[in-house]
């Protein structure tokens, strides 16, 4: 199956798991994210410290439902698990409609969609459905019952490492606490597994990190606080299949190396630059200021920013193979010129070095119409300070990153530069 | 009486007196004012070095004339004190037109206006009139009285003080030199009057200087030039109620707090920012290169902008209650941006602390209407670094600086921020 | 005769001497320049290191020619220089013309056009022509001869000096290796003459470097090493004379003095500014990174610019003497602004200095139409902190250089300023 199709299945089998920040469809979703790749799971019990926060209890449910008076589901957890309010407590009871309603979520304005909703760290239960279900029901009593624990149990998150030649790592990050929502994350879970499987011994060392959302990327910050400083760049990977255009979020320092290399890789399609804000993915927790890391965030339409965000219209009809493609595509260009983005000192500084008697130049002197190659070289040699990258470098000379890249492999060959301190 | 009616009752007050950089002119000004705030009158005696001048000979004039062959006065200091050279030596004598003409003052180009014009260095005397009466004047004699005293006396200024909780100082500064011309400066003296009286208790000590102009701030420079360093921001007032829009001109740092806050609070209004020059009011003094003083100007028109400027077109209907009012509310806002703009440090930088369990976050989660008191505090704690002030802060997030501020506070009480060292 | 005349019969005269890298026709260029300029001339052995580089053997020519069956020249020398592929090894044979056209060089885009070529270190030999003249060669065997010389000689520069008030130089480089090619660069070796010739007693010392292209300008620079801090600015004149108006290209720096400066003259004329790239002239050699000087290029239409570029349509023709005046002038204006730009420290920086007492001021205030003079005198003090030059002051103020300039003469007599450390 091309990469396409593929990513697209994994999305639907991963569609139906109930997903929350702990709890079996955490666990279930690794399982099939690790028949693509070697995971290393962790497991990290209830109560322990993480940074300000705490690992919270584990929540699982095996059923939730609201029966009429004929002990019909008019909402159903079995249908969907976006009927349950994330972390609902267990509750079995019957209630009047009136007093049902102070449980129920839905949308007024997009009357046949469902809501997402969650409690993590406020104890209640709840249902969630269409505002056209809600109008439907008449009063009278009804049944109630979240077949849920909270109990202590751990946090579970996975990591898959890629190495590279040097320690230094790039980390990318997809959050896998949301239930059933297509785009938001399983399409950057998707896109996550392709490319991980698409590095050949890189250079920097990558790590995907899936994760809870939030409390997931504060769990791994908290546990890899000593190592932090070897992450050099990353990338938070969300809403990654939609038909929208890319869309990129600078980190925190708004030109970190990610950021213009993510900038530079999408100069010639659709897309969009914005500058970091606190609100959105775990871009939140890496970029904050005692981390302040440079992760910038990809996404197609962003956080929010699509009507069908965050309810039961996010399935795998919204997403579609050829977005995960190009999602997938642009991030292994930023791969490569990240991996190969290195600062360089010119060896013979002092006017241009003869090229020539390199073999690195036209013998035939007088025409006007310098080689791309040619342009590239000198290019490098001028601006081999140690200041300027290789990118720098391909910006300011409007060549493209792959041809300044193989001047200076022919430059390197020549004894012409070395790495820069 | 409100606000605007009681600043043009002011104005209209203060117009008739005869004031120049010494006299008593001045001190009649400043005992009106001193009938709405508490000043410290300042005498400073004639032959005071003050920086690199002098106080001059104090200048106080009882009548001034020139009278025609009949005895009828066609130019009369009592009609309008603008008629007379400011600093005029006292002359009593006949002359023939032709000898006259050197001494009267026109404005060719606006026949009906009486120009102010001033000597205050070199010993002459002169009068200004209107071109349409000079062209009325026949040939013939005239007689010439200036009854003008020049000798040693002092120079006056004042200031009022409101202390704030630190000794940090904003100094309002406001010329008081101008005889009868109503924008320029009295409704700056009533703009400055307003402003003092609706300040309760402010962060920083907010000091009125009411002084000559140029030779005023000099000397209130020199005299203060032990305890400049307490001056943290400052703006010059003049020109402050004519129908015009507002102007905000730099000080010569350009960046100054007090620039970035006037910008701000002049956002949403019709306005222009000029940047520095070294001309136009006392702000070349206080921005001088060895004090470089975060002192900008804020005027309506702006120095020499509107047709009237320094003649007698500059009289009280000039000047509209309403303009005064949108003046004084412009600084009133631009006082509540920079007493409470403070820079902080996030004492739990590392990941976002976890506000729920404080009280300060929705329990509720998936919604993505975030509020913006929440986006508020999670900008504060993002930018919490010790670099960037509250209003760094509502610039980058585009929230108002109130909700900046008050997430601001609610964190402090929170115990999540510290004041940044 | 006046300038632009006189400049013209110089490239005249200089065009039909057959030039290279090395050899007699470089003397003989030197030669006539030198009847105008005292020159000091340099001559480098072949085989001396320079740099990366070693110089090379000379190369003399005295005749070559392609000739047919009946021994009719269908290519010759003596027509044009640029018939001879520059650094052309000897050859006498007879080769058909299949064989021979792999020697040829045309333009097929500009049948009409002979193209210059060179291959100064790659022995071959080769011959341009027109394409149409190609297209009229019939086949079959034709006689070759290229009646050259390569041997041990050296490499021959040339410099003139005018000794400023300081050591500090500014250099102006010419390129003098290419043959018959008017614009590139006999204008420019005319104008740089011009430019000698009008300086008087200039603040800098000004070295003019006629030199061949890029060995010759990497002969100075080693030659030179030990002293290069002293060259503060420099500019690089080439195409100095066609009809196209002018483009300045900066320095690698960006913002070195030259380039401000350069940028401030042009500002009222047609012109455009480009961005340094390491191709071009000399500036290569000039801007390389470990040099890094404040070099610039002054061209009319730029390297490769035009149609006739690097071809026989570059000749005198294509040059007009308003062009070269024209380039002249604003190089004056350049060498006018370098020479008298300056930092300056306030000496009185505490408020203004009472410019009236000196003299220095209207004595009648109370007018709005203050001078550019004294205008350009607030300017200077206000600025003269010691990092604001009299350029910066123009610019900001948005007044003449020249005005500003007068201002700062005027406030160093009164005893205002004194010289920036």
């Amino acid at each position: 199956m091309t990469t396409g199709p593929w990513m697209h299945t994994l999305v639907s089998r991963l569609y139906p798991l109930c997903r929350s920040i702990t709890g079996d469809g955490v666990r279930q979703t690794l399982a099939i994210v690790g028949e693509h790749l070697p995971l290393t799971v962790h497991e990290v019990p209830t109560g322990t410290p993480v940074l300000d926060w705490t690992v919270p209890q584990e929540w699982n449910i095996r059923d939730a439902y609201v029966a009429d008076a004929s002990g019909r589901r008019v909402i159903d957890f079995r249908e969907s698990n976006l009927h349950v309010v994330g972390y609902s407590v267990p509750v079995a009871t019957r209630l009047p409609l009136a007093e049902l309603r102070e449980h129920l979520h839905t949308l007024p304005d997009q009357p046949a969609l469902v809501p997402y909703r969650t409690s993590y760290y406020a104890p209640t239960w709840g249902f969630c459905l269409a505002q056209s279900t809600l109008d439907s029901l008449p009063d009278g009593e009804y049944e109630v019952c979240v077949d849920s624990t909270l109990a202590d149990g751990s946090l579970t998150y996975a990591e898959h490492v890629v190495p590279g030649q040097v320690e230094d790592e790039v980390i990318v990050s997809a959050h896998v606490c949301h239930p059933s929502l297509a785009n938001d994350n399983l399409a950057g879970i998707a896109v996550a597994v392709g490319l991980a499987l698409s590095l050949e011994n890189p250079y920097y060392t990558y790590r995907f990190v899936f994760a809870p959302g939030t409390i997931g990327a504060i769990t791994w910050l908290a546990r890899n606080a000593q190592r932090i400083d070897r992450v050099r760049h990353g990338i938070v990977l969300a809403c990654a299949g939609d038909r929208g255009s890319l869309t990129y979020k600078r980190s925190r320092r708004g030109d970190a190396p990610i950021d213009q290399v993510m900038e530079y890789v999408l100069r010639d399609r659709p897309h969009e630059i914005r500058e970091f804000t606190p609100y959105g993915y775990d871009e939140r927790q890496y970029c904050s200021p005692g981390f302040d890391l440079g992760v910038g965030s990809l996404t197609r339409t962003p956080y929010a920013g699509y009507p069908e965000y965050h309810t039961s219209g996010d399935n795998p009809d919204l997403v579609s193979p050829e977005s995960m493609v190009d999602t997938l595509e642009v991030l292994r260009e930023a791969v490569a010129v990240l991996d190969r983005d290195r600062r360089y000192v010119n060896l013979s500084p002092y006017g241009e070095p003869q090229l020539g008697r390199r073999g690195l130049y036209d013998s035939l002197g007088g025409r006007s119409d310098a080689h791309d190659a040619q342009l590239a070289m000198l290019w490098v040699l001028n601006l081999a300070d140690g200041q300027h990258s290789l990118l720098d470098t391909a910006r300011r000379a409007g060549l493209p990153f792959t041809s300044v890249a193989a001047a200076a492999d022919a430059l390197l060959a020549a004894g012409l530069l070395k790495d820069a301190p």
